[in-house]
């Protein structure tokens, strides 16, 4: 029987459920029968999508359980991490939706104020939720609306920072509020730190083992995929809670502490969760589970439970798009390769070890990567010490997320002229996971920190001989920036000026094409448009973008037209940059700036954005066609035109 | 007798210490006498220059033992929020440096690797060291260096998150780092969450007691300011260490805890640091200090301990320097006017409610202002939250710090849409703090948020308007930012057009000079000296900088010369966005943008600062006389020039 046949002869529970009303009325063996069924769905939709699969089927009873005990939307339900929304939104008049999930105009991969009232948090960065809900819980205790406020957190999040400020704000506070600590003892990659080894502890000590000893086949009897396709690797007894003595931990902060509850015993969780909504005060409830529960494929994929695949085969759990070489990749090689020469390079990683090929470099040396939990602040400072001992860090991070290491990163590394390098994958439009993933930023914010050099490259060989750039560096920190997805075909540069390779130029000097990074391609293709039109554009990628070389603006002097074109926000970007060492050299060739505007810019796939944005070979060529010609109209006395080389 | 006679007739311990080998030959005597001695010293001296005397007379036994347990340089000493290092000064030579403490070309209030070896932090940010420590730790055991790596946080800084995410690491780590909880029970004001609740309760179990009933007046023979003046509050017995049980949440990360121990006797704290140095793993060693100490204006200071004062009288610890209105009191007072009709408007501040004057809300309306500690990104993602539940807070915090929670900023508070209003004092160039200090990042890197509208009030009256205009905003996020010091004497605009204030106008447009928050009175003069030359001169305040006013871009197309003057970087400021709008509307007027070169800038005056950066009315009256007069020479055509009022 296939999994399709399997959702239509049993999603019949599912398909009553239109809001969380309808769970709420349901027997304890309905909820059994509801929990396979939505795993069932979630399978069969992901596998199509892609999305998130691993961490939602590791909350379907937790996720039962809260839509039961509380009333959304009056009381608050903050997903720490959105991508563990799934089955919320199954459970909120959404099933539908599953269809186009992470698709143009479909549903998005994360709570959207948009789609549902049942929705708060927008962002997918972690960590946050604790400090949402300190908010919301005193923004209803001033105002004297008693609405209940529940976040649900991963154990991998409770290792960044801002837990640690909202818990102790929390307990200072004294509101009453109920958080759900997910804990399957693993965020992205396995989870690091003192806090973690505290929580294995606790789930190793005497009193959870017997819950864990009293083994039963939850799920055995009901239809999920038709069979028992799983080992019971963490079954449970029913109805034990608060079997273990509570944590010193969380209680030393003053945190009333509810667990280790069974988190895929909806009986057990509804309990833990009645008693914390009950208790008046700010409650931890510890919910153990396991990441991909119920999907063998999920729960045996060690690298990452199919934390946030592509469509993947139902039966295999294999990702079924084509190989190619990544980004990531070439990146992920080169490093080891300079690892094997420099015995002082090493890898830091924020959680996120294989989704950034620094789990490469620490197969083969172990003890030089540093996966510090998700703390980008204490990645980037921690890296700054480790500078000052003598030692050249490597920080792989995807670029939406340095954002938040930006002080760390000014002050902490760029002040200290350390040589840290900074590699920031999904930079610029990444596509399904929307505006919070976006790697649009950090051309603009980090192109402020004085000292620090940014590179962009355009294709494998830039991104190896850049790289190489950067780790040679040794008196301040660089970035290397470069998008998701397959990596460019190679495009050798004519000749170099500079640091600026010269990808082609022409006899007539109409348009100096300034393509950032990725951009190259199009960058040709628009030249060779606008060939078709008699115009000749050189086009050139500056490659590294900060500091503004000094080439771009000799050569922007000796054309009519400058046109830049970025995968990151327009405002304090590339162009914008250019654009003030063009006016303080008194250059004055009219120069349009194109990247992405500064906006929240919905989920899709990277090609879509991007042609929704203007941002094809078609609409640059267009664009420029039209304002050469208009100069052609109007002409504009250039202050310098005495070739491509031309000083000002 | 005075304290300088003080100085003159007992400082002779402290002039043979020429390093940290000088502190390791004394006897116990001997360092009691050179405490003293040091108190005398920093009082004297920072009475004059002004500077962070409270938390560095907490600190001499401290620093002392460090010095005497650890070999510096070569063992790393590492201090978090450096502003407590002037004792560390003083014993690695640099007691002369004092006489121009804070001042240009004097000694730095934070550490300085220019200074000395004995240096290596240089950023005045809380929270890091901890992080700086592991990297050091981790890179001393890849390489097989056998150095000690000690860090000194304040148990204010432990509230801020990335002290969490450290231990997490240093735990995980295992390598052997002594961290030096200096806890004197505030950081700035009063420390506030869980974990200073825990360590009070520590601090007031029986064993803990048992040590401080032993009143000792240990310094009551020694000559500090020549008389016992103070009260012994916190008096100690000698040799008492470990008497209190270990922590159970330090020992619950895996890191070995020692203590409480007396931070204000050395050989206790020595012991302390003897046996953390060869345990072989982290260990924490809780020192408790009274900020102050010694000194009896700063101890009874309840407000701040002296913190950081300008210079201040030695017998009564007041500051000298004469009453003024400043910006601070002009925000403080029109927020509590504000909070007096709109019930909705709460107040939130990351231990800063004096310097931000957020404590003048919390005087009068106690339960709605919020202190989160030294935790910056709970700030921000706390007020989305308060936000989320109908209220509009308002969020005091020095311009330097808001660096701290940009990605909170930009997904948490500004994708949401959330009415938060971000008030940043201290911002522009500050003065003595030095580079860590300076406000000036804030308008390009916060420029970038999209539907984020930043103020910069130019005046007492304009603050006061523009913070009302902020707090009226209900789609999305404000910032109001001021720097620091005496607030301008108003300044009224001849008219207003659109959201931008015209202060003077003349029949001539020549140039268009936009004025940036403080710098209207500069452009006044400015506008003033080129009259003298014939010239007309447009100056206006564009009130709201982001987004660029409409009115901003219409009113540079009317001019021959646009010029930007701005008190923050230049690289995406003001004058550079106002470029891209020009751009973005096709207006070719020759644009100068004015600003602070992204560099790290020493300390200094204010004063002193700006007039080495050419910010002076005189410097950019010459600037702008040459550039226009250049125009003249070589007349460019504006592509309009039909008025002020002409439109692109």
């Amino acid at each position: 029987m296939s999994v399709e046949e399997g959702t239509a002869n049993h999603g019949r529970l599912l398909a009553t459920v239109r809001g969380p009303q309808d769970v709420k009325r349901m027997t304890a063996e309905q909820l059994d029968i509801l929990a396979a069924e939505i795993r069932d769905f979630l399978i069969a939709k992901v596998s199509r999508t892609g999305g998130h699969v691993g961490p939602n089927l590791g909350v379907v009873e937790l996720t039962l359980a809260m839509h039961r005990v509380f009333d959304s939307p009056r009381d608050r339900l903050l997903f720490d991490t959105g991508h563990q929304s799934y089955v919320h939104k199954v459970l909120t008049g959404r099933q539908e939706g599953f269809d186009k999930l992470r698709q143009r105009g479909g549903l998005s991969g994360y709570p959207s104020q948009a789609e549902s009232e049942h929705d708060l948090i927008e962002n997918s960065h972690a960590s946050t939720a604790l400090s949402y809900a300190d908010g919301l819980a005193k923004a209803y205790a001033l105002r004297g609306e008693k609405r209940s406020v529940v976040a649900v957190v991963g154990d991998g999040a409770l290792t960044g920072g801002m837990c640690w400020e909202a818990l102790n704000n929390i307990a200072t506070a004294g509101n009453p509020l109920v958080i759900v600590v997910n804990d399957n003892g693993r965020s992205y990659s396995p989870t690091i730190g003192g806090l973690a080894d505290h929580l294995s502890s606790l789930r190793l000590n005497p009193g959870y083992e017997k819950v864990l000893d009293t083994v039963k086949d939850a799920l055995g009897n009901t239809p999920f995929v038709g069979k028992p396709m799983y080992e019971v690797l963490h079954a449970v007894k029913k109805g034990i809670k608060d079997a273990v003595a509570p944590q010193a931990m969380f209680e030393d902060l003053g945190i009333k502490y509810v667990g280790p509850v069974d988190g895929h015993d909806v009986g057990a969780v509804e309990s833990a969760l009645r008693a914390a909504k009950n208790f008046g005060g700010p409650v931890i409830v510890h919910a153990v589970t396991r990441k991909g529960y119920g999907y063998r494929p999920a729960e045996e994929d060690e690298a990452d439970c199919l934390h946030g695949p592509g469509a993947f085969d139902i039966e295999t759990g294999k990702l079924v798009a084509a190989p190619s070489v990544k980004w990531t990749n070439v990146f992920a090689d080169e490093l080891v390769a300079i690892a094997d020469e420099r015995p002082d390079v090493v890898g830091i990683t924020a959680a996120m070890a294989e989704p950034t090929g620094i789990a490469t470099l620490a197969r083969k040396y172990p003890e030089r990567v540093y996966d510090v939990g998700i703390a980008e602040q204490h990645a980037a400072t921690s890296a700054a010490g480790l500078a000052m001992g003598g030692l050249h860090p490597v920080v792989a991070v995807y670029a939406t997320f340095l954002n938040r290491a930006f002080d760390q990163v000014l002050l902490d590394v760029a002040m200290h002229r350390l040589p840290v390098t900074f590699v920031l994958d999904r930079a610029g439009i990444t596509g399904p996971d929307g505006p919070s993933h976006y790697g649009i930023w950090d051309m603009s914010v980090f192109g402020v920190v004085p000292g620090l050099r940014i590179a962009a490259p355009r294709d494998s060989a830039s991104l190896r001989e850049e790289l190489r750039e950067a780790v040679a560096v040794d008196d301040g920190p660089t970035i290397v920036r470069f998008p998701t997805g397959t990596v460019a075909a190679d495009l050798p540069a004519v000749r170099r000026v500079g640091q600026v390779d010269v990808l082609t130029e022409s006899a007539r000097t109409d348009v100096l094409l300034v393509a950032v990074g990725s951009f190259a391609a199009l960058g040709m293709e628009v030249a060779s448009r606008l060939a078709e039109h008699g115009y000749g554009v050189t086009v050139v990628d500056p490659r590294w973008v900060r500091p503004v070389p000094a080439e771009l603006v000799e050569l922007a002097a000796g054309h009519r037209l400058v046109v830049t074109v970025e995968d990151g926000v327009r405002v304090g970007g590339v162009g914008d940059a250019l654009g003030q060492a063009m006016r303080d050299a008194d250059v004055r060739v009219p120069l349009k700036d194109l990247g992405v505007p500064a906006d929240w810019h919905p989920h899709g796939t990277r090609a879509q954005i991007l042609a929704d944005l203007g941002l094809t070979a078609q609409d640059v060529a267009r664009d420029v066609t039209g304002w050469i010609s208009g100069l052609d109209a109007q002409p504009v006395e250039p202050t310098a035109a005495d070739g491509a080389h031309a000083q000002n």
